[in-house]
């Protein structure tokens, strides 16, 4: 039996939850629209110190949420349209925890901004490309986090009672910005004119009724009266736009990992952690039997297909690494199988993805771990040695690394090939693929791979080929390949964390910028800066004096 | 006369100089090429405490490269290219000087760096926007910030001797990022592969020769007894492929402004200051004549026409205040003029830039300063009053605003205007113009604003109908309009100025991005992050570390 998150609270953080286990969330199915309400507990934060007041949310409390918008992707594909709604009267919410933001640690800060945002981007996911369509039922308060995660939604409607209000009150009540991705949204998705977004920000107490509406901040306002009655038939117009999925869900049984001082063991992935050299070996095993041949062979697999499987696995442990593991900095990635059948196995999810939900969700999903990599505050090595499978979609965890060394013996070739969806079913966050961004020096090189592979002649490659074709950086014989990967380790582990953690983020993402590549790279490169300055933590810092009597003294310096 | 570098140590800083006055660097013209030769003085930095040694730099040395590419385009129309070479042997240069970096302000930093790299951006805007091309002849160590100089030229040679390298060693020895865009360099104007980036930026030593030149660092190399002849011939080159400009140059002035102590006095422009409300007030004059007829009557102008008298002492002043003033944290724009007369000003400049070097280098010039004017740190808020002239260029600075303010009096309407210039020739950084980023919801209202302007019947609007049209943020009538004013400052300058950067620059560039912005945005976020953190800065970080036996000691945790 698995911990609630009060007795955790000294334990590592667990990522997996489930509908009958969530404190703070309902979720209510009903025919093609979905409620998720919440009405957090005040007396059941993750760790002991601090009350979760007027939904305001804690981890503990996305964690929950990220669960039920992955449960609704995959065990309700019916869905067509969900709520969220408020259980608390006059509340919708009061954004992140402020208690608990001031008594954390500044890592254990950026990663729950990083953890709250990529919820968020996985509600924007399900309305962009599963049309599955997400309302905020704003039915008063709704403050900081709480307008932010109105603000993934596709619609925000708001009561109008001549008091509730949306608003973002970091900058002047906090003296820090908004922490999941609330400015960008404002700005990229929602166009509110910047000198109204101006305004809006600056104001401790937002923007209520028709103001909110002819500001773009809300869609739709209505009296408490009729409040209900819009939010039921607007959501019920968004479910009736919504694309038709056949056939029952996929339930997403629990992964039953097991993790040791060292190590997180699950089925299809093997993640070791050596202390003293501050590294994490993650070992990903591919398919051992061939792929489902049709729609109901890959209904039958369910949860337990393979892509499926070992993705869940592998995003279950980033998110554990990245809390749990904060000194471990370095992230190596090494396959092991038969690369013939990943690449059998991207096929048949590419085929049957066009016609079947489920394969389609599958891919998605694997997108969504892979954009998760991409943005880790983690040095990424990819590890290409005899045996391993780095094919298709597992060839992406190299492409997503900083670097990528094969062992290269003629005797044994590591046999890396591409598949279809290397081409566009797994893009990142900025826009283009991963190999998109690998030859934007040459697009033309890359054109010649695609055309092959499209061509059913995938290209294969072993570690000479694979680094003349630009998709390795190194590749050592036996004589040296365990040497340079020593010193290539150790070198990078000797180095600061925080400017490797600046440089990784501005080196993988070159090119195209979108919303989600500009809330993390910008935004909350920006709110990382203000986190640590004195103005908001220091003794008299806008964070630090929130709730107390005095005012913040701030060093008015402009930089 | 005006003081030395040296003897303004504890001086405001000022940005005016000319190259008789140059410590640092040499500009030799000759025909259509020049050379600007940089052989910087060890023992004139901007402040003392430090020693300039192997070409390493400060704000002193970059004031004058700023200083000198700012010439070339006025003053030397008939250069085609640009050759920086270095005065000293074997060494191009050591980069941003460290002992100046460690002893500065966070503040100071910051702006140093955003300084720096308005610098780069300038050398690249006159390889792209005049055709006046540079080339990096990097005869030595290339280092960091020397680096990142060879960066911003349209072509790197690097000589071939088995020791010079090009390096960016800030992670591995700083344990900061480079300081003037480097990284988005690398990635996005360079297309260096990350993974071959990546292996670059944690190299102390840096690549040379060869590697170098495979890893697109440099586009050519040469062994030494063929360096001079291959930089000529490459100058050369690109000097054949400039465009022809006619007429002799047109020189740039000492600007003359008188400062006391709270005040910046100018021709054309006067700053005010008010500590105690922590403001700025700059008065822009519009022009008292009529525009230059013809190119001649523009020549004859020269330096004293309007548009450029007004850009070049509105980006002293910017400059100024930035560096000397940093707690004045709101910055107020007022005009004072004829917005016909704008108007038709900007009508000469459009309709001649066609065909006239200077008319284009004027509205590039007005565009750049503008482009300052975004990413500056500090809020600002137009006041549009009666007497105003908001009209075309100046409109722009409006536009650049958080907040525009009008006072709405039928009696003295303030007479805003549009003008072609706000079409097209005065891009942000992000690429679009003011204007499409303030009508992104809306673009099709932006059509109709353009085709009206275009057919020569530029849409004029008073206080009411700019707050109507999406121009203005508020428009308030005599009874409340310095009520509102009062209060929006005051409240501005009440809150968390960090918090303030970070959501000015968030919002100032809603949708597009470009290797600009995304320098100003993503990379210099994250470097003021690192600048401010234990691991740089702390007692034992590797900043503080730099030059001294220990070893800095880090925090591990990533964040």
């Amino acid at each position: 039996m698995q911990r609630s998150p009060v007795e955790q609270a000294s334990q590592p953080i667990s990522f997996e939850t489930t509908p009958d286990r969530y404190r703070h969330w309902r979720l209510e199915v009903e025919g093609g629209t979905a409620r998720l309400i919440w009405d957090v507990r005040e007396d059941r934060p993750l760790r002991p110190g601090y009350v979760l007041k007027l939904n305001s949310y804690d981890l503990g409390v996305d964690i929950e949420l990220a669960d039920a918008v992955q449960r609704l992707r995959f065990e309700h594909p019916e869905v067509g349209a969900v709520a969220i709604v408020s259980g608390k009267e006059r509340v919708f919410s009061a954004g992140a925890n402020i208690h608990m933001l001031a008594s954390s640690s500044h890592s254990f800060k950026v990663n729950f901004c990083k953890f709250t945002n990529e919820t968020r981007l996985a509600i924007e996911d399900a309305c962009a490309a599963s049309g599955q369509r997400y309302l905020a039922a704003c039915n008063g308060v709704t403050a900081g986090g709480g307008y932010e995660l109105a603000l993934a939604c596709d619609e925000i409607v708001l009561v109008d009672d001549g008091s509730s209000a949306v608003s973002l009150p970091e900058v002047p009540l906090l003296g820090v910005l908004p922490g999941t991705g609330g400015l960008t949204r404002l700005s990229d998705k929602r166009r509110v004119r910047r000198d109204h977004a101006d305004i809006f920000c600056t104001t401790a107490e937002g923007v209520k009724g028709q103001r909110a509406l002819d500001w773009r901040l809300v869609d739709a306002i209505a009296p408490r009266s009729r409040f209900d009655g819009l939010v039921e038939d607007r959501v019920a117009q968004l479910a009736a736009g919504a694309p038709g999925k056949d056939g029952p869900g996929v339930p997403l049984p629990p992964l039953g990992s097991k993790s040791g001082e060292n190590e997180l063991a699950y089925t299809l992935l093997h993640v070791g952690i050596d202390r003293r050299a501050r590294t994490a070996t993650f070992r990903l095993q591919g398919p051992k039997g061939k792929p489902p041949a049709d729609t109901g062979a890959l209904r039958r697999e369910g949860s337990g297909t393979w892509m499926l499987r070992l993705f869940r696995e592998l995003d279950d442990a980033i998110c554990r690494l990245r809390f749990n593991e904060e000194e471990i900095g370095v992230w190596l990635f090494r396959t092991e199988g038969d690369p013939d059948l990943v690449a059998a196995h991207d096929a048949a999810l590419s085929r049957l993805a066009p016609s079947d939900w489920f394969a389609r969700e599958v891919l998605l999903f694997a997108g969504r771990v892979l954009r998760r990599l991409d943005v880790t505050a983690r040095t990424l090595f990819a590890l290409i040695e005899p045996g391993s499978c780095f094919a298709g979609c597992l060839l992406e965890i190299s492409l997503a690394c900083d670097r990528a060394y094969a062992l290269d013996d003629p005797g044994r070739p590591v046999g890396l090939r591409l598949s279809p969806l290397n081409f566009g079913a797994l893009p990142m966050g900025h826009g283009p693929t991963r190999l998109q961004t690998r030859f934007l020096h040459r697009p033309e090189a890359l054109e010649v791979l695609r055309k092959r592979t499209g061509a059913g002649e995938p290209p294969r490659f072993d570690a000479k080929a694979a680094v003349e074709a630009g998709l390795l950086t190194i590749a050592a014989d036996e004589i040296d390949y365990e040497d340079e990967v020593r010193v290539a380790i150790e070198e990078r582990s000797s180095l600061s964390p925080d400017a490797l953690t600046g440089m990784e983020a501005s080196l993988r993402f070159p090119g195209a910028e979108s919303m989600e590549s500009k809330i993390f790279g910008r935004l909350s490169a920006w709110q990382n800066w203000i986190f640590q300055r004195p103005n908001a933590v220091g003794e008299h810092g806008a964070l630090k004096c929130y709730g107390r009597p005095e005012r913040p003294a701030f060093d008015w310096r402009r930089t």
